[in-house]
């Protein structure tokens, strides 16, 4: 199996906050399609947040994409000039104001979100032992309420539906998989 | 928390293939954002379709949005006039050539993909008992190799990251915490 020949490349985007690029491709079978759509959206990164009381830290938040008030994990885009972890660090303190360091990020794994429209691929940590010891820095856009559940609830709220964010299911199922001890 | 009030809409998609509204929206705080951007993406079917020898079906196949060859379970786009359901049959159907009805679909439930940016919200499915009695029937960009692993293997592989499509691993996730029967 192969790789598409890329041909062309045009942005067409609409706008800089939604990025689009157009392809001209060449099939491995030879056929060239001149119409192929996709969005460049780059590296998200995502936290597991447990605190020192044994807290998992979710952000409620209304998300006009979908139109919907969801419970997510704390989450961001990759930040220009950042490397993941960094950026991951800005997203826990801006967010939910929980400062901590690279060293206390675990890697959980990464997903491609949506491979057929977007180059995004959503980076998973797990970060324990923290503190709310910042404050939180939120855009004009946002408005977060905090919410605080055990890694127990967490976990059932990705079974039950309350939570059904899928990068937010994934991350916490990931940590259940990799570490089960903390959902005991 | 509550919603933003829709002023105004544009459709600003650089292509049918995808397409992007542009909202002026008022926020609960009463400030007015005039360039909120997102993708009117809909619904997407995925099933975990397993066999009456119990292999599950999974589809390799090259996604150039991402540009990489993934391991995936066979899903699509909901199609006009069609039902969830009957979408999903018609994806098993003409990605993998099983043919079954839609008393043999179990619904294990229903993600926000990227509620940002879209309004994409893919319906998970699993399948039993299914035997390969039709025909695949692909479309010219469509090049898809059949991989048949056990239900055991298919879990093993969200977990170690050789499945990272992020819907892939919720698909499978949702079975094993419903079914764990199915993963023994």
């Amino acid at each position: 199996m192969k790789k598409w020949k890329i041909i062309k490349e045009t942005d067409v985007s609409p706008s800089k906050w939604f990025p689009v690029l157009q392809h001209t491709v060449k099939l491995p079978n030879g056929t060239i399609i001149d119409d192929y759509f996709f969005s460049p959206m780059g590296n998200v990164v995502m936290v597991l947040a447990i605190t020192k009381k044994n807290e998992v830290v979710l952000v409620k938040q209304y998300k006009h994409g979908l139109g919907e008030i969801l419970i997510e994990l704390p989450s961001g885009f990759q930040q220009k000039g950042k490397t993941l972890k960094e950026s991951a660090l800005m997203e826990l303190e801006e967010e939910v104001g929980i400062k901590t360091t690279a060293d206390n990020l675990i890697f959980l794994g990464k997903t491609a979100n949506n491979p057929t429209k977007t180059t995004l691929v959503t980076h998973f940590y797990l970060a324990k032992d923290l503190e709310f010891n910042s404050k939180q820095d939120l855009e004009i856009t946002e408005n977060i309420e905090i919410v605080k559940v055990s890694p127990q609830k967490a976990l059932e709220m990705t079974k039950n539906g309350e939570i059904w964010a899928v990068d937010s299911i994934v991350n916490i199922t990931k940590a259940f998989f990799k570490y089960p001890e903390i959902f005991k």
